[in-house]
Protein backbone atom coordinates (compact mmCIF):
# COMPACT_ATOMS: atom_id res chain seq x y z
CA UNK A 1 0.00 0.00 0.00
CA UNK A 2 1.44 3.13 -0.98
CA UNK A 3 0.91 6.89 1.24
CA UNK A 4 1.01 9.68 -0.72
CA UNK A 5 2.09 13.16 1.61
CA UNK A 6 0.75 16.24 0.21
CA UNK A 7 2.62 19.81 1.21
CA UNK A 8 -0.66 20.31 3.39
CA UNK A 9 0.25 16.85 5.02
CA UNK A 10 3.89 17.62 5.61
CA UNK A 11 2.82 20.98 7.17
CA UNK A 12 -0.02 19.12 9.74
CA UNK A 13 2.84 16.58 10.60
CA UNK A 14 4.35 17.00 14.36
CA UNK A 15 7.89 18.14 14.43
CA UNK A 16 9.37 14.82 15.94
CA UNK A 17 7.70 13.09 13.05
CA UNK A 18 8.46 15.56 10.16
CA UNK A 19 12.03 15.83 10.53
CA UNK A 20 12.51 12.34 10.97
CA UNK A 21 10.74 11.43 8.19
CA UNK A 22 12.23 14.28 5.84
CA UNK A 23 15.98 13.45 7.21
CA UNK A 24 15.00 9.62 5.88
CA UNK A 25 14.01 10.56 2.36
CA UNK A 26 17.53 12.04 1.23
CA UNK A 27 18.50 8.36 1.39
CA UNK A 28 21.81 6.88 2.46
CA UNK A 29 24.40 9.95 3.36
CA UNK A 30 28.04 10.25 3.89
CA UNK A 31 29.14 10.76 7.12
CA UNK A 32 31.82 12.31 8.58
CA UNK A 33 33.25 13.64 11.04
CA UNK A 34 34.36 17.35 11.29
CA UNK A 35 37.72 18.23 12.94
CA UNK A 36 38.28 22.06 13.75
CA UNK A 37 40.51 23.98 16.01
CA UNK A 38 40.19 27.72 17.38
CA UNK A 39 42.86 30.42 17.17
CA UNK A 40 43.45 29.18 20.95
CA UNK A 41 44.10 25.86 19.88
CA UNK A 42 41.14 24.46 21.18
CA UNK A 43 39.94 21.52 18.97
CA UNK A 44 36.28 20.66 17.86
CA UNK A 45 34.78 17.32 16.43
CA UNK A 46 31.17 16.98 15.00
CA UNK A 47 29.30 14.82 12.97
CA UNK A 48 28.22 15.64 9.47
CA UNK A 49 26.03 13.71 7.24
CA UNK A 50 25.31 16.39 4.79
CA UNK A 51 28.40 16.46 2.71
CA UNK A 52 28.81 16.67 -1.17
CA UNK A 53 30.99 16.12 -3.82
CA UNK A 54 31.34 19.56 -5.42
CA UNK A 55 34.40 18.62 -8.19
CA UNK A 56 37.38 16.78 -8.90
CA UNK A 57 39.27 19.21 -10.32
CA UNK A 58 40.50 21.51 -8.37
CA UNK A 59 39.26 19.06 -5.95
CA UNK A 60 36.29 20.27 -3.66
CA UNK A 61 33.93 19.15 -1.35
CA UNK A 62 31.15 20.86 0.16
CA UNK A 63 28.74 20.60 3.46
CA UNK A 64 25.79 22.28 4.61
CA UNK A 65 25.27 23.51 8.10
CA UNK A 66 22.08 24.02 9.74
CA UNK A 67 22.98 26.54 12.44
CA UNK A 68 20.25 25.59 14.78
CA UNK A 69 21.19 21.75 14.73
CA UNK A 70 25.50 21.60 14.53
CA UNK A 71 27.14 23.23 16.98
CA UNK A 72 27.69 25.94 15.58
CA UNK A 73 31.59 25.91 16.68
CA UNK A 74 32.46 24.28 13.94
CA UNK A 75 31.42 27.37 11.82
CA UNK A 76 32.87 29.86 14.23
CA UNK A 77 36.14 27.90 13.85
CA UNK A 78 36.26 27.33 10.32
CA UNK A 79 35.76 31.13 10.12
CA UNK A 80 38.56 31.92 12.26
CA UNK A 81 40.82 29.32 11.13
CA UNK A 82 40.04 28.42 7.30
CA UNK A 83 40.77 24.81 7.71
CA UNK A 84 38.84 21.96 8.55
CA UNK A 85 38.81 17.91 8.42
CA UNK A 86 36.57 15.47 6.88
CA UNK A 87 37.09 11.83 8.72
CA UNK A 88 35.27 8.66 7.50
CA UNK A 89 33.38 6.63 10.31
CA UNK A 90 33.92 3.03 10.95
CA UNK A 91 31.92 0.55 12.29
CA UNK A 92 34.38 0.07 15.43
CA UNK A 93 33.57 4.23 16.66
CA UNK A 94 30.19 4.79 15.51
CA UNK A 95 28.63 5.56 18.72
CA UNK A 96 31.35 7.66 19.55
CA UNK A 97 31.21 9.71 16.82
CA UNK A 98 27.04 10.07 17.42
CA UNK A 99 28.32 11.10 20.84
CA UNK A 100 29.93 13.83 19.58
CA UNK A 101 26.62 15.11 18.45
CA UNK A 102 25.65 16.22 22.03
CA UNK A 103 26.18 20.08 22.88
CA UNK A 104 29.23 20.15 24.57
CA UNK A 105 30.39 23.18 25.99
CA UNK A 106 32.71 25.50 23.66
CA UNK A 107 35.61 24.33 26.52
CA UNK A 108 35.39 20.49 26.04
CA UNK A 109 36.54 18.97 23.45
CA UNK A 110 34.51 16.31 21.44
CA UNK A 111 37.55 14.16 21.13
CA UNK A 112 38.17 14.43 24.86
CA UNK A 113 34.74 13.59 25.80
CA UNK A 114 34.66 10.78 23.02
CA UNK A 115 38.12 9.56 23.54
CA UNK A 116 38.70 9.57 19.83
CA UNK A 117 41.97 10.79 19.60
CA UNK A 118 43.40 13.97 17.27
CA UNK A 119 46.09 13.08 14.62
CA UNK A 120 48.12 16.04 12.77
CA UNK A 121 49.83 16.25 9.36
CA UNK A 122 52.88 18.78 9.32
CA UNK A 123 51.37 21.03 6.65
CA UNK A 124 47.98 21.04 8.46
CA UNK A 125 46.41 23.28 11.23
CA UNK A 126 43.08 21.01 12.03
CA UNK A 127 43.06 17.97 13.69
CA UNK A 128 42.12 14.88 11.59
CA UNK A 129 40.43 11.88 13.79
CA UNK A 130 43.40 8.98 14.30
CA UNK A 131 40.71 5.67 14.15
CA UNK A 132 39.05 7.51 10.90
CA UNK A 133 40.47 5.75 7.52
CA UNK A 134 39.99 8.25 5.04
CA UNK A 135 40.88 11.79 6.29
CA UNK A 136 41.13 14.73 4.02
CA UNK A 137 42.28 18.11 5.06
CA UNK A 138 39.91 21.25 2.78
CA UNK A 139 40.99 24.93 3.21
CA UNK A 140 37.56 27.07 3.19
CA UNK A 141 37.02 28.86 -0.25
CA UNK A 142 33.95 30.16 -0.60
CA UNK A 143 30.08 30.01 1.25
CA UNK A 144 26.45 30.22 0.39
CA UNK A 145 23.71 31.29 2.59
CA UNK A 146 20.01 29.39 1.73
CA UNK A 147 17.44 32.13 1.99
CA UNK A 148 14.49 29.45 2.57
CA UNK A 149 15.96 28.69 5.66
CA UNK A 150 19.05 30.22 6.96
CA UNK A 151 21.25 27.38 5.94
CA UNK A 152 24.55 27.54 4.84
CA UNK A 153 26.16 25.75 2.03
CA UNK A 154 30.68 25.83 3.04
CA UNK A 155 33.09 24.78 0.12
CA UNK A 156 36.52 23.47 0.81
CA UNK A 157 39.17 22.86 -1.42
CA UNK A 158 41.37 19.19 -0.68
CA UNK A 159 44.51 19.97 -0.16
CA UNK A 160 45.48 16.98 2.07
CA UNK A 161 44.25 13.17 1.66
CA UNK A 162 45.23 10.60 4.14
CA UNK A 163 44.08 7.14 3.53
CA UNK A 164 45.58 3.62 3.28
CA UNK A 165 47.14 1.85 0.16
CA UNK A 166 45.55 -0.89 0.49
CA UNK A 167 42.19 0.80 -0.20
CA UNK A 168 43.23 2.73 -3.70
CA UNK A 169 42.38 0.84 -6.59
CA UNK A 170 44.64 1.04 -9.96
CA UNK A 171 42.14 3.29 -11.51
CA UNK A 172 42.23 5.99 -8.11
CA UNK A 173 38.52 4.25 -7.18
CA UNK A 174 38.68 4.21 -3.19
CA UNK A 175 37.39 0.61 -2.32
CA UNK A 176 35.48 2.70 1.29
CA UNK A 177 33.85 -0.87 2.20
CA UNK A 178 37.33 -2.43 2.25
CA UNK A 179 38.41 0.34 4.41
CA UNK A 180 35.39 0.34 6.78
CA UNK A 181 33.59 3.45 5.95
CA UNK A 182 29.84 3.04 6.92
CA UNK A 183 27.01 5.47 5.82
CA UNK A 184 23.88 6.88 7.59
CA UNK A 185 20.26 7.19 6.66
CA UNK A 186 17.60 9.40 8.82
CA UNK A 187 19.27 11.20 11.61
CA UNK A 188 20.30 8.54 14.02
CA UNK A 189 20.46 5.11 11.33
CA UNK A 190 23.72 3.46 11.15
CA UNK A 191 24.42 1.14 8.34
CA UNK A 192 27.54 -1.22 6.63
CA UNK A 193 27.56 -1.64 3.00
CA UNK A 194 27.67 -4.62 0.97
CA UNK A 195 28.90 -4.52 -2.50
CA UNK A 196 27.01 -5.10 -5.91
CA UNK A 197 29.03 -4.03 -9.04
CA UNK A 198 30.92 -1.24 -10.53
CA UNK A 199 29.08 -0.24 -13.64
CA UNK A 200 31.35 0.50 -16.87
CA UNK A 201 30.61 4.70 -18.16
CA UNK A 202 27.23 4.12 -19.74
CA UNK A 203 26.99 5.26 -23.67
CA UNK A 204 23.94 5.61 -25.29
CA UNK A 205 23.36 2.59 -27.55
CA UNK A 206 24.78 0.29 -24.63
CA UNK A 207 21.12 -1.38 -23.34
CA UNK A 208 22.40 -2.46 -19.81
CA UNK B 1 50.50 1.16 4.71
CA UNK B 2 49.40 4.93 4.87
CA UNK B 3 49.34 6.81 1.51
CA UNK B 4 48.83 10.62 1.63
CA UNK B 5 48.67 13.29 -1.02
CA UNK B 6 49.37 16.30 -1.04
CA UNK B 7 48.12 19.53 -2.94
CA UNK B 8 50.44 19.21 -5.72
CA UNK B 9 50.22 15.31 -5.64
CA UNK B 10 46.48 15.35 -6.30
CA UNK B 11 47.22 18.06 -9.22
CA UNK B 12 50.04 16.04 -10.81
CA UNK B 13 47.39 12.77 -11.06
CA UNK B 14 45.95 11.81 -14.74
CA UNK B 15 42.67 13.36 -15.09
CA UNK B 16 40.70 9.88 -14.80
CA UNK B 17 42.88 8.93 -11.29
CA UNK B 18 41.72 12.19 -10.19
CA UNK B 19 38.36 12.02 -10.69
CA UNK B 20 37.65 8.44 -9.59
CA UNK B 21 39.79 9.08 -6.01
CA UNK B 22 37.90 12.52 -5.54
CA UNK B 23 34.66 11.30 -6.12
CA UNK B 24 35.44 8.41 -3.41
CA UNK B 25 36.25 10.27 -0.38
CA UNK B 26 32.94 12.29 -0.14
CA UNK B 27 31.69 8.50 0.86
CA UNK B 28 28.77 6.83 0.34
CA UNK B 29 25.83 8.81 -1.51
CA UNK B 30 22.58 9.09 -2.06
CA UNK B 31 21.31 8.29 -5.46
CA UNK B 32 18.31 9.08 -7.16
CA UNK B 33 16.58 9.36 -10.58
CA UNK B 34 15.61 12.94 -11.42
CA UNK B 35 13.27 13.35 -13.14
CA UNK B 36 11.78 16.02 -14.86
CA UNK B 37 9.39 17.46 -18.12
CA UNK B 38 9.73 20.04 -20.74
CA UNK B 39 7.08 22.77 -21.71
CA UNK B 40 6.36 19.94 -24.86
CA UNK B 41 5.78 17.48 -22.95
CA UNK B 42 9.56 15.70 -23.53
CA UNK B 43 10.18 13.76 -20.11
CA UNK B 44 14.57 13.85 -18.96
CA UNK B 45 15.57 10.87 -16.13
CA UNK B 46 19.17 11.60 -15.25
CA UNK B 47 20.80 9.74 -12.24
CA UNK B 48 22.21 11.77 -9.43
CA UNK B 49 24.44 11.15 -6.37
CA UNK B 50 25.01 14.81 -4.91
CA UNK B 51 21.53 15.43 -3.14
CA UNK B 52 21.60 16.67 0.32
CA UNK B 53 18.98 17.54 3.67
CA UNK B 54 18.70 21.21 3.32
CA UNK B 55 16.05 21.28 6.29
CA UNK B 56 12.72 19.80 7.47
CA UNK B 57 10.79 22.50 7.99
CA UNK B 58 9.91 23.84 5.46
CA UNK B 59 10.97 20.54 3.89
CA UNK B 60 14.25 21.45 1.63
CA UNK B 61 16.57 18.88 -0.45
CA UNK B 62 18.93 20.55 -2.69
CA UNK B 63 21.15 18.88 -5.10
CA UNK B 64 24.43 20.07 -6.90
CA UNK B 65 24.41 20.14 -10.23
CA UNK B 66 27.75 19.71 -12.88
CA UNK B 67 26.71 21.15 -16.25
CA UNK B 68 29.38 19.02 -17.92
CA UNK B 69 28.54 15.77 -16.41
CA UNK B 70 25.18 16.07 -15.80
CA UNK B 71 22.90 16.33 -19.01
CA UNK B 72 21.77 19.95 -19.03
CA UNK B 73 18.88 18.34 -20.20
CA UNK B 74 17.27 18.49 -16.54
CA UNK B 75 18.69 21.99 -15.76
CA UNK B 76 16.57 23.10 -18.90
CA UNK B 77 13.70 21.31 -17.82
CA UNK B 78 13.88 22.48 -14.38
CA UNK B 79 13.82 26.17 -15.60
CA UNK B 80 11.35 25.57 -17.82
CA UNK B 81 8.80 23.72 -15.50
CA UNK B 82 9.95 24.54 -11.91
CA UNK B 83 9.56 21.06 -10.64
CA UNK B 84 11.26 17.98 -10.38
CA UNK B 85 11.11 14.16 -8.48
CA UNK B 86 13.76 12.46 -6.61
CA UNK B 87 13.12 8.74 -7.25
CA UNK B 88 15.40 6.36 -5.05
CA UNK B 89 17.03 3.31 -7.00
CA UNK B 90 16.49 -0.25 -6.02
CA UNK B 91 19.00 -3.55 -6.69
CA UNK B 92 15.99 -4.70 -9.21
CA UNK B 93 17.02 -1.73 -11.73
CA UNK B 94 20.13 0.14 -10.78
CA UNK B 95 21.86 -0.90 -14.30
CA UNK B 96 19.08 0.80 -15.79
CA UNK B 97 19.23 3.70 -13.77
CA UNK B 98 23.10 3.89 -14.53
CA UNK B 99 22.01 3.83 -18.39
CA UNK B 100 20.21 6.73 -18.01
CA UNK B 101 23.79 8.81 -17.26
CA UNK B 102 24.77 7.82 -21.07
CA UNK B 103 24.52 10.85 -23.79
CA UNK B 104 20.86 10.57 -25.02
CA UNK B 105 19.88 13.38 -27.68
CA UNK B 106 17.10 15.71 -26.24
CA UNK B 107 14.24 14.01 -28.43
CA UNK B 108 14.69 10.54 -26.62
CA UNK B 109 13.46 10.22 -23.22
CA UNK B 110 15.42 8.01 -20.76
CA UNK B 111 12.34 6.43 -19.74
CA UNK B 112 11.92 5.34 -23.48
CA UNK B 113 15.90 4.26 -23.72
CA UNK B 114 15.91 2.15 -20.79
CA UNK B 115 12.68 0.60 -19.75
CA UNK B 116 11.68 2.65 -16.23
CA UNK B 117 8.42 3.55 -16.49
CA UNK B 118 6.69 6.89 -16.06
CA UNK B 119 4.48 7.43 -13.09
CA UNK B 120 2.17 10.67 -12.38
CA UNK B 121 0.69 12.21 -9.34
CA UNK B 122 -2.83 13.88 -9.94
CA UNK B 123 -1.54 17.30 -8.73
CA UNK B 124 1.99 16.87 -10.01
CA UNK B 125 3.88 17.91 -13.30
CA UNK B 126 6.71 16.18 -13.82
CA UNK B 127 7.39 12.37 -14.01
CA UNK B 128 7.77 9.69 -10.90
CA UNK B 129 9.61 6.25 -11.44
CA UNK B 130 6.97 3.57 -11.10
CA UNK B 131 9.88 0.99 -9.55
CA UNK B 132 10.83 3.64 -7.28
CA UNK B 133 10.13 2.89 -3.63
CA UNK B 134 10.55 6.58 -2.47
CA UNK B 135 8.87 9.30 -4.73
CA UNK B 136 9.67 13.03 -4.06
CA UNK B 137 8.47 15.61 -5.61
CA UNK B 138 9.69 19.15 -5.48
CA UNK B 139 8.97 22.94 -6.46
CA UNK B 140 12.48 24.67 -7.52
CA UNK B 141 12.99 27.27 -4.48
CA UNK B 142 16.53 28.85 -5.60
CA UNK B 143 19.60 28.32 -7.02
CA UNK B 144 23.74 29.59 -5.74
CA UNK B 145 26.13 29.23 -8.46
CA UNK B 146 29.71 27.58 -6.81
CA UNK B 147 32.57 30.24 -8.28
CA UNK B 148 34.97 27.41 -7.73
CA UNK B 149 34.47 25.30 -10.50
CA UNK B 150 31.18 26.85 -12.02
CA UNK B 151 28.46 24.39 -10.71
CA UNK B 152 25.47 25.19 -8.79
CA UNK B 153 23.32 24.29 -5.95
CA UNK B 154 19.71 23.69 -6.83
CA UNK B 155 17.26 23.83 -3.73
CA UNK B 156 13.91 22.70 -4.03
CA UNK B 157 10.84 22.32 -1.75
CA UNK B 158 9.17 18.92 -1.17
CA UNK B 159 5.60 19.04 -2.23
CA UNK B 160 4.74 15.53 -2.15
CA UNK B 161 5.49 12.59 -1.15
CA UNK B 162 4.93 8.57 -2.11
CA UNK B 163 6.15 5.68 -0.32
CA UNK B 164 4.85 2.32 0.64
CA UNK B 165 3.44 2.65 4.36
CA UNK B 166 4.94 -0.47 5.61
CA UNK B 167 8.41 1.53 5.48
CA UNK B 168 7.43 4.58 7.53
CA UNK B 169 8.18 3.55 10.96
CA UNK B 170 5.88 5.19 13.93
CA UNK B 171 7.82 7.80 14.46
CA UNK B 172 8.11 8.93 11.04
CA UNK B 173 11.50 7.08 10.25
CA UNK B 174 11.57 5.43 7.21
CA UNK B 175 13.41 1.99 6.67
CA UNK B 176 14.91 2.56 3.55
CA UNK B 177 16.46 -1.05 3.76
CA UNK B 178 13.17 -2.54 3.52
CA UNK B 179 12.19 -0.41 0.72
CA UNK B 180 15.22 -1.57 -0.56
CA UNK B 181 16.95 1.72 -1.92
CA UNK B 182 20.48 1.05 -2.58
CA UNK B 183 23.70 3.47 -2.40
CA UNK B 184 26.57 4.90 -4.43
CA UNK B 185 30.39 5.04 -3.83
CA UNK B 186 32.49 7.02 -6.81
CA UNK B 187 30.96 7.34 -10.11
CA UNK B 188 30.09 3.89 -10.81
CA UNK B 189 29.55 1.56 -7.67
CA UNK B 190 26.42 0.25 -6.43
CA UNK B 191 25.67 -1.03 -2.69
CA UNK B 192 22.97 -2.29 -0.61
CA UNK B 193 23.30 -1.84 3.32
CA UNK B 194 22.64 -3.72 6.22
CA UNK B 195 21.63 -1.68 9.68
CA UNK B 196 24.28 -1.44 12.64
CA UNK B 197 21.95 0.24 15.23
CA UNK B 198 19.47 3.27 15.31
CA UNK B 199 21.12 5.08 18.40
CA UNK B 200 19.29 7.22 20.61
CA UNK B 201 19.52 11.27 20.76
CA UNK B 202 23.25 12.09 22.13
CA UNK B 203 23.12 14.16 25.32
CA UNK B 204 26.81 15.38 27.19
CA UNK B 205 27.55 13.38 29.98
CA UNK B 206 25.97 10.06 28.50
CA UNK B 207 28.77 8.28 27.40
CA UNK B 208 28.01 5.74 24.67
Amino acid sequence: MQQTFSKADIQALSKEYRRNLINSISGFKSLCLVGTVDREGQTNLSLISSIIHVGANPPLMGMLMRPHVVPRHTIENIEATHHFTFNHVREEFFEEAHQTSARYPKEISEFEATGLKEEYSESFPAPYVLESSVKIGLRFVERHFITANATQLIVGEVIELRLPTIGIMSDGFVDLEKLGTITVSGLDSYHTTRSLKRLPYAKAGNQS
